[in-house]
């Protein structure tokens, strides 16, 4: 039987992806300890969640207004670590929790990520999944080095070359290269371990590569893209995908497409997990739910909205008034996420104003929250996983660390006696869990 | 009283610094998991280490010959993890042993490594370091998208001002920038959070930076520039600096130049820990650590000593004969770690052949090894301790984890009872175990 699959979605920050929970009143605010994310990771493991994954900026949002000033007053996302030294935090905590982190395709060498995930896999014991994004805003493009972010197209270009390279070092070294024979002096069999020797496009990278096969294979690849060109990329690419949609039957079509365009391209679907990213806020009862929403209701600020539509547009929403149209060109400069300014546009016409982008998109908010008891939710998240709206859920939080919490004491058992999720971890690795053969050398090319 | 500071030499590879322990009878051979890390670090914590760090190379050593079938044949540092991963696994296995990775200048952005570093650091609780490098071969800058390394003081160049933007980051927030004043919303106060804009010859980077300060300010700075110019790195950035000297004399010649030099800038020369690598065979008795001396002698192949010279030097060692000089033109040619090639020149003469850097500098040996009985070992190391030639001792292993757990059973003992070494970890932080003060805003400038 079909089971979900489910995933905490993490930030290595100050907050969660909604920027109002480090005020939550039962938020803890130890964000730069160690414990902090032992603690989420424990949960979640406790929950049998599958995964649990960093999304990732190389900037804090301050294109609004054009200064960082509001943004660290209002704590929005404005602390950023570095997730993969948080996600080993949460790797010696746990054993069977996957592990995922986000790292960014445009600006790195492939080479470096390559090695930093490979390297993830095996001290995890086969546990590291790779999201794989390209980079959006022109905050991230100062700080690490260039004057402006890559047009939109051409960095997905830029990020195909980068798969085949880092997948290239992937391969490098054949499962039972190692001899590790002491007595003959032999470590490994030669014929065995491959030099990349790649000369593309954007990137050249020698080899070989110094990291073996891990015991997963590689690590599972986590893709995001939801514009037209992202998602023939995660097409190619993605083996779990996470979509934000609002309804059904958008969703259902989405999954469809998604699903027919693996299977086009020679992979097979049912390998191909999609989550839905879903805020839950659950309790015993939903009286009790209700008064948690309440809460959390109780900590948004617009100007949060606002700030991270900002950064997500690639364009100063300070530019016009919150009731003011944006003009053609405005539209037309917004280069950042092209997949949430079309839902925009297709929701309100082509000059919607900041309000319109704030209500469409709940930035800011917890956006389409699921408030109820255990019967509530688990009904709402049956009724997306039978209709093949999805294969899963993106846990987001809206308290830190209540959000998981509640989650696991209120929903998973539900979901368990529905047979809906699994009962226990099908063995140590985060294939085995999701379901995803051991992958060969060479799958994508 | 002046202590020494101890340093565990480390690798995340499949064998020490020393290419023969992979087939050392006694080694362990689970290098690719966390508990082989993990135990390395409890032994080095219940030692009272003050520091364990990792050394890196961002490619295996496949010069000589130009193929790499005989690095991985042999094993001779074939598989490079990636450090900070590795490191990780150690921190979350202990709570006052510090923990230092090498990332090099060469081939990163500086925004990616100060980030990487101060996340590092809180998540340790203030136990981090970083070994500054310039990287040396061009198989590193070929697996890094460059078609040959930089010429050395160009490199230093950058390096110098790949500091400047890496300390300008980490100075971004002042102490009690966080606010975390939930009734009030308001989470920092933006007067005291500072963005760099940064526009140098070799780098931009603009900020604001997204981490805090740290409990300890920053990491600590590990430098082991030998060289002229990276000497004069090291005494401007180093606060532990890694040095290789064969003889008392030397030893105390060059200590005395970088603490004039470092005073020379206006910098404390009590605040520098020069550290001097040293390749201990430790027992009970001498007579077992002669024993333990001949297995680690018998584990050499010439083939190690060759491969590792032509990395070191970025120059095919193969091709002379062993016994063949070095033409002029090839000594020019070795553009690699210039202050071992100059060692060898200073002992042999202008046109040495391969066997006299085999001899000279030990590659592939245990340089040196310093072959005892508790009493032994510790009468040298106080000897160059006390003629002030170095401030303490960063310990190589020739077996792993064996080297590790005798110098801690055999040696350490009578270190503390002579008083050369603390009996206990001086705080939570490495800059109260190194006695360094935490860093002032600006220190650097």
């Amino acid at each position: 039987m079909r089971q979900m699959i489910l995933t905490g979605f993490l930030q290595a920050q100050n907050c969660s992806v909604l920027a109002s929970t480090w005020r939550h009143p039962e938020g803890r605010t130890d964000f730069l300890s160690a414990d902090y994310y032992q603690h989420i990771a424990r949960v979640l493991e406790a929950g049998k969640f599958h995964l649990a994954f960093f999304d990732d900026r190389l900037a804090m949002p301050d294109m609004l207004g054009g200064d960082h000033a509001h943004t660290v007053a209002h704590g929005i996302r404005c602390v950023k670590l570095d997730p993969i030294v948080v996600l080993m935090t949460m790797a010696m905590a746990t054993s069977r929790l996957g592990l995922g982190a986000t790292y960014s395709t445009t600006y790195y060498e492939p080479f470096h990520v390559a090695r930093l995930f490979q390297t993830l896999d095996h001290m995890s014991g086969g546990r590291a999944a790779w999201n794989i994004v390209t980079s959006v805003n022109d905050g991230e493009a100062m700080n690490m080095g260039h004057e402006e972010h890559l047009a939109h197209d051409l960095r997905y270009d830029r990020a195909d070359e980068f798969m085949e390279v880092v997948l290239g070092h992937w391969d490098a070294w054949e499962d039972g290269a190692i001899l590790m024979d002491k007595a003959a002096g032999r470590f490994a069999d030669p014929a065995k371990i491959h030099r990349l020797d790649h000369r593309g496009a954007f990137f050249r990278s020698r080899g070989p590569f110094t990291v073996p096969r891990t015991p997963q294979g590689h690590p599972v690849l986590i893709q995001a893209g939801a514009s037209g060109r992202g998602r023939e990329f995660a097409a190619r690419w993605g083996e779990v995908l996470f979509v934000a949609q609002d309804s059904i039957p958008a969703a259902r079509k989405a999954y469809a497409e998604m699903k027919a365009a693996t299977t086009a391209l020679g992979r097979d679907p049912e390998k191909l997990s999609i989550g839905r990213l879903t805020y839950p806020v659950a309790a015993a009862s939903k009286a009790e739910a209700e008064d948690k929403m309440a809460v959390i209701e109780a900590g948004y600020d617009e100007v949060d909205g606002l700030s991270l539509l900002s950064e997500a547009m690639n364009f100063d929403f300070a530019k016009r008034g919150l009731d003011e149209a944006f003009s053609d060109a405005d539209i037309a400069a917004m280069t950042g996420i092209q997949a949430m300014r079309n839902r925009v546009l297709e929701a309100v016409g082509p000059n919607p104003t900041p309000r319109d982008f704030l209500r469409v998109t709940g930035r800011g908010r917890p956006h389409n929250a699921l408030v109820g008891g255990p019967k509530e939710i688990a009904d709402v998240l049956e009724e997306w996983f039978a209709a093949r709206a999805c294969d899963g859920f993106v846990i987001a939080a809206s308290a830190i660390p209540g959000t998981y919490e509640d989650f696991v004491t209120h929903v998973v058992p539900e979901l368990q006696k529905r047979g809906l999720f699994h009962q226990e971890y099908e063995g140590p690795t985060l294939r085995e869990n999701l379901g995803l053969a051991r992958p060969e050398r060479g799958w994508w090319k």
